[in-house]
Formats: structure tokens, C-alpha cells, sequence
């Protein structure tokens, strides 16, 4: 199956960031990359691309934009620049990737463009795009690392919305009151034993380590380990009186 | 104002990660790092910082996760590993984020750790953990770079869920059918003038050409566009005649 969403980045000047590049999108399950006239053609060794060099020597070393995106039935750029004139429609990532992942249902093809690290896309080279996304990083410093605008989006792409709130954890059942009693009076027998309760504050110590207890929330086995180690502790205390 | 989320990198090997790390603080506005035992005490100079200085050289160095996460109610680890036996709870970002977020906003502190590149965090590094998330990167290449790692978590942590299908561009108006009009005519003026449409066809390429040019959805400034040029090339042909 070929990939649908195709990786193309666009005069990339350091063979690091490709790599980096290449093994987001191993990460995320990407294949197809192109590279625009890089400044490095030795890119194919970046040694950045852990595990992901099957990307790199499968990837398309091309001359122009037009020939990278040949086949793509959507072409989206990718800038830093929230406020530039650009008469072009800018999403945010969020509404971005969405738009993407609907074009792709019906399989059909896109190109997602990186520019250069110093200068992004040129205006030549967004002409290309039907429109624009931009990952919401803060105004003041916006421009991100090539590599991590990419493991970005492509992890936005990924993203699973019904994935929040769903706790991967089954959380354990919880004590019983039972047990929850016991842990109550060993420790109680742990507080007599070392003189921290005294006679005449005795009721009042049972009454809030009791509290204490229902409060920490322990979890069942965890009730028992703990019981376990606090009778050890007692014994050995009484055993040295 | 303190920020509430602490990043702690736990014996990161390479300065260029935890420069890169720094860059996508300052890129989603987070500014309190601690590092413990870097593999290069001169972390701080790391180049791949860009623009992202003031981070390194306010970071804490510290020798010990319990230093590192002083302060906190909340500590999070991060993993690339989905089924190890944690006994601990496990989320993916998409839920951890919310669970973060929420600890959060009740101006609680918090610490996220990310372990080393190799080993990711050790079993004593994660017992100081509440739980666990982990990026939904593909199963069998579940490993990312830490710089790219720490991009997507702060993405995550400020991602607006509101922000998906609101677009940021207001689409200009569409040509009127006037325009619309006015387009077809000096198209078809054209294809006469050109010889392209015949005396016998003329009827059906007329109609032809209205329904597609119906069809492109062109906007009303870009309508006028187009007639301007297309009444400038008509007008030459007409002088070569």
C-alpha cells in the first residue's frame, strides 16, 4: 500500500534535521519522503534517522516543489508566520491535520511541505499549497526546529481525539473497610508499643489515625503488603522488649 | 510567575537534546528545567538551543530525581514502552495532557520527566512517578529522539481542542453570477477568436464552458483578476488580427 500523506522537505540545509525527520515519521508510520534540492546530498547517512534509514533510501531526491508533489491531489505548506499577508488560507495545526486526515479517507493523495530551517517556505514556494498550517507556538518565538515541527504534526496526524479521558489503567480495586481496620490497629498496636500514644490520649490518637487511614485511599494489595511489613516491625519491637 | 510545569531531563547523554528540548519550551512558552546528571556538564552551551539561552542558563542542575522534582504534587515520567509491567498507571498523551492540565489549573506544581536516550527512565526513576504517559508512537518503533519527545508533550500540554474545525481564514466572498457571467464571455470571446470553438459548436462549448466555470468556485476578487488578464490577451489577438 502506498503512503498517502507524503513528506517533502524543501532546501533543508542540515542532514541531521532530515534525519530527524525520517524517524518521526518512522515513528508515526510514515514512508514517503521527498527532498527539494538539500543542502547536503549526502542526507541519505544522516546519522539522526535511528532505525529509519529504510525512509531515507526510499526517498525521492528532487529539483523542484512541482516535482515533488507530482501525484498530490492536496498540497499543504507549513509557517511560523501567524500574521504574514499570505493570501492563503492559515490553520491552526489542530484544524489542520483534521482537514488532512478527511482528504485522506478518500484516498487520495497529499504533500505536506517544510520549508528551510533559516527561511521556511519562499513565497514562489508556497504558491504550490492550497492553503497553509501552523503549529500555535508562542508569537514571540514561533520558529521551530525542522525536525520537531515535523514529529509534531505527524503525531497530530496520529492523534486519536477518543483517545482522552479513556484511562489505559485499570486502577486496582480499593481497600476493604476490613482491612482498612486491621491497618488501623496494627499501626495503633506500633504506636502503643514505641510510647508514641499515651494513656490518656489514647482514644483520641485511635480516632484520628483512623481517619488518616480511610483518607490515603490504599489500594487492597497494597493494604496487605503494608500490613505485612507493619507486624514485622511490631514483632520485632516486642521480641527486643 | 512561576510556571507550573517543570521539565526534568534524567541523564540525558547529548547537549543537542537537551538544547532542542529548551527550544520547544520556549517555543510553547515553558520555562522551568532541571536536569539531572548530564552525560556534558557544559549542557548549557548547547547550539541547537536556538533563541532559547535564558532556559539553559536558568536550568537547575541537580544530582538526584528526588532534588529535581522538590516542590512538586504531581510527578509524571514519560515511556516509549507500552506493555512493560509498571505497576503504575499508564496513559497515552492524549489523556496524560488532560490529567496534567487539570492538576494544573489548580496552580499545583508539577514535574514531567524524560529519561535517558537509550535506556529511557530506570524503575527507581519512575517509583518517584504518580503515572506514566506515552506518546502513541507505532509498536514497533515506539523509541523517539528526546528533543522531539519533549516537542510533542508541551505541543500537547497546549494544544486547544477547541481550535479544531475553526478556521482561521475567513474565506473572501465568491463572484457573483454577473461576474461569473462576464468570465464566460470573454472566455468564449476568446476560444472564437482563437478559432477553438466553431460556427456548429459554438452553442455547446458555450455551454460547456458556463458550467465549469461555475463549477471552480472562484472567488470575487480573483474573478476580476482573471477578467482583467483574459480582456488584455483578447485584446491583443485583436490587434495582431
Amino acid at each position: 500500500m502506498s503512503d498517502p500523506l507524503r513528506i517533502v522537505l524543501v532546501s533543508s540545509r542540515n542532514p541531521l534535521n532530515i534525519g530527524a525527520a525520517a524517524r518521526a515519521m518512522s515513528n508515526f508510520g510514515f514512508t514517503d519522503l521527498r527532498v527539494v534540492n538539500p543542502y547536503d546530498v549526502a542526507y541519505r547517512e544522516a546519522r539522526s534517522a535511528v532505525r529509519s534509514h529504510y525512509i531515507l533510501e526510499q526517498s525521492r531526491q528532487c529539483s523542484t516543489v512541482v516535482e515533488a508533489i507530482a501525484g498530490c491531489t492536496l498540497v499543504v505548506g507549513t509557517t511560523a508566520v501567524g500574521n504574514r499577508d499570505l493570501h492563503i488560507p492559515l490553520y491552526r495545526l489542530e484544524t489542520g491535520a483534521e482537514l488532512l486526515r478527511e482528504h485522506l479517507a478518500s484516498s487520495a493523495k497529499a504533500a505536506l511541505l517544510f520549508g528551510s530551517e533559516k527561511f521556511g517556505l519562499s513565497n514562489d514556494e508556497m504558491s504550490h499549497c492550497h492553503w497553509l498550517m501552523r503549529i500555535p507556538t508562542r508569537s514571540e518565538h514561533g520558529s521551530m526546529n525542522l525536525g520537531q515541527a515535523v514529529a509534531i504534526c505527524l503525531y497530530e496526524m496520529r492523534r486519536q481525539a477518543a483517545a482522552v479521558n479513556q484511562p489505559a489503567f485499570e486502577k486496582p480495586p480499593v481497600a476493604s473497610s476490613e482491612e482498612l481496620e486491621r491497618l488501623t490497629a496494627v499501626l495503633m498496636d506500633l504506636l502503643v508499643e514505641s510510647g508514641y500514644a499515651q494513656e490518656r490520649t489514647l482514644e483520641s490518637t485511635e480516632l484520628k489515625l483512623r481517619r488518616l487511614i480511610r483518607r490515603i485511599n490504599v489500594a487492597s494489595n497494597d493494604a496487605e503488603a503494608l500490613l505485612g511489613m507493619l507486624r514485622h516491625v511490631l514483632w520485632k519491637m516486642r521480641q527486643a522488649r
